[in-house]
């Protein structure tokens, strides 16, 4: 099941630079293990901005929830979730 | 070179109904000629809407623009464009 | 699965009396049947405007949009769903 | 009478860990007098975000912002209340 | 219990001159009756604007929507609710 | 001459608890007296948020600014000003 | 007393040609006689729109209201209204 | 002088097609004009939308609004003008 | 050439007593000397609100951007820049 | 292949003004070294704002967020891409 994820980064000045340097590596980690596993098929920069767009292929609202919840970077972003469904005019 | 496309479709109730027919059909013949030819990598309905969030795969801004603006919907569209990068967590 | 989805009704003007009579009695049933089989649990009037509040309870996007779009007032409305998950707090 | 209540939690950086988690956690257990009292029906997690749609069951305006003033996370909560009415189409 | 509703007024021009000042006369007259009654207690114009606030003193949510979808505008208006409650600092 | 006045509070972290409380006794007793000499008749509380919706009858603009900005809380709070005027419909 | 008063023009097709004009016609006659009376010191064009923004010296809201109202344009226009005082740092 | 404009085009279904190529074409032809004058510098498609950012290059503001009204599509843009400067880091 | 702007007045409280009033004190001094100059013809107080409307009276953009830049409050303020042309009903 | 940019510069007061000030010379001097070389061809101050609209000359999406993730104000600008295709009345 898919749904589209904007998530737009935002750490404040107040976290220290090597606290800040931890967390976007833990970040990087397991983004990539959930590439993966195929649980975030896409992850795509979103040109001139800290933010990204993505794709997620998961079993459901939970899932999906408790999988974007332990991000590192989860404190300091802005995540909007789209639902995506099947398009009839898609050839997949 | 990738865009995330989201296009809302808006009908208004003066086109007659067969010629909304002929033009959904158009469309729909169109959109998979290029997903075939790859430039539509993606295409998911947004739950609830009649949206979409697109992904196209173009070699330029002018390529985009002469493929969306020739979508039999196109008038009775919005769209909104987002020139995508390559994530550096991005194992792809 | 548990989303809670926003209605906005607006039928315009050019739609004759009678139709629109019609459709709001199919709409009347067809939501009545979706209650009772359990997909659409919760149905409660936004206070003061001609839309609801709803909460969907269905296996997956797809089922919800599928179900949305066969509303009969679906081409009338602005639909806007938002994707629920278990709260740790709730005692349910 | 109900009411769908949005929260949006919002604690700064200022506000100590210690002092977050003993507000967290006094914040569960009144939610949780709230819902074995039936003041607080529904209480669900918005998808990908540190917020929750819940729906209120009060017997005046009064009650409901005494209720809501009263929550250990009031000072660090956006809050916006929509009163709902009986939907006539509604089965219950 | 009180309630402020903004009520924003938008009869298209599809409505014969007849008819509106029909629908005028009959909101004039059943807005006259609910403010003798004491439900609609405060009524006043927003400058330079077809809209109005108002204040409304109802028993209920239920009881507020009843009254205003039987406003002969109703269909013709945008209408935003906020419920209002005592405020500590009220002399009232 | 009367306005609908809607402030909304925002006590920054930085102000200490007793100086915060100190500003919002005397912004009680500024707010009595206004409402006790007429020039804040309506003083109501928004549910759920620190905010609230106020008529104020003053003879100008010039008196209103004046009026406002002495309030103990002005530099902590949004305020939004409309001007109200006689509706055709009012009985008062 | 002072407002600065935005307008913003839209006659709809349905309105005939011949119409508009003579109501263009009485809306800058109407105009420039509140100009002269000083009720309308200023009058802006915003540049590359159909609107203007204005200034207003009036006795009170009704007034401005009832002056407001009483434009030929007033039907077709979207108005908003926002009170003047006195700057501190003014040299008038 | 340099102003940047953002032109959305609009043409409403109630223009005939044969007089909407007629406006087209004389827009066009109008553009050229000013393009080769030296006024209009800068003319760019938004991709994926029927609009336009430009550049224009007048004397003053009252040029401006001259050179803008008298488009032939003007009564169907909406038109969004954004005064510009000198940067200090151009070198230019 | 005429000039809407519009300021909106945020001092952080990072800034310290003193300093803020010698800032204002130094802001009062310039635009009084701006207005006596001419280039500063209006300077209104929102009511209710740390905010001006202000109409400039300048030679071109640049020196618009020069004047506004040079305010002692430019880095607090919010600015928008609207600009203004001769209204065809205008008497002046 | 042309990008509208629009970047809105907010240096937060955390930052020291000599590290403020070396940070905007080195964005000076690289802003300048891209304009140079035909990747930054039109740089304008927005008039009253600390802001700018710019136009790129890149050869991809990605050319221009490596571009622009390199400025040293990246971290403290908010920026908005616009992708431009050449419009069909252009002269160019």
């Amino acid at each position: 099941m898919l749904y589209l994820v904007h998530m737009v980064v935002n750490i404040p000045a107040s976290v220290p630079a090597e606290e800040a340097a931890r967390i976007k590596a833990a970040e990087k980690a397991y983004s990539q293990q959930l590439q993966e596993s195929g649980q975030w098929p896409h992850l795509w920069r979103v040109v001139g901005e800290y933010a990204n767009y993505s794709v997620f292929d998961v079993a459901s609202n939970d899932e999906l929830h408790n999988t974007l919840s332990q991000l590192p970077l989860f404190p300091y972003m802005q995540i909007t979730v789209t639902p995506l469904a099947k398009h009839p005019s898609s050839i997949r």
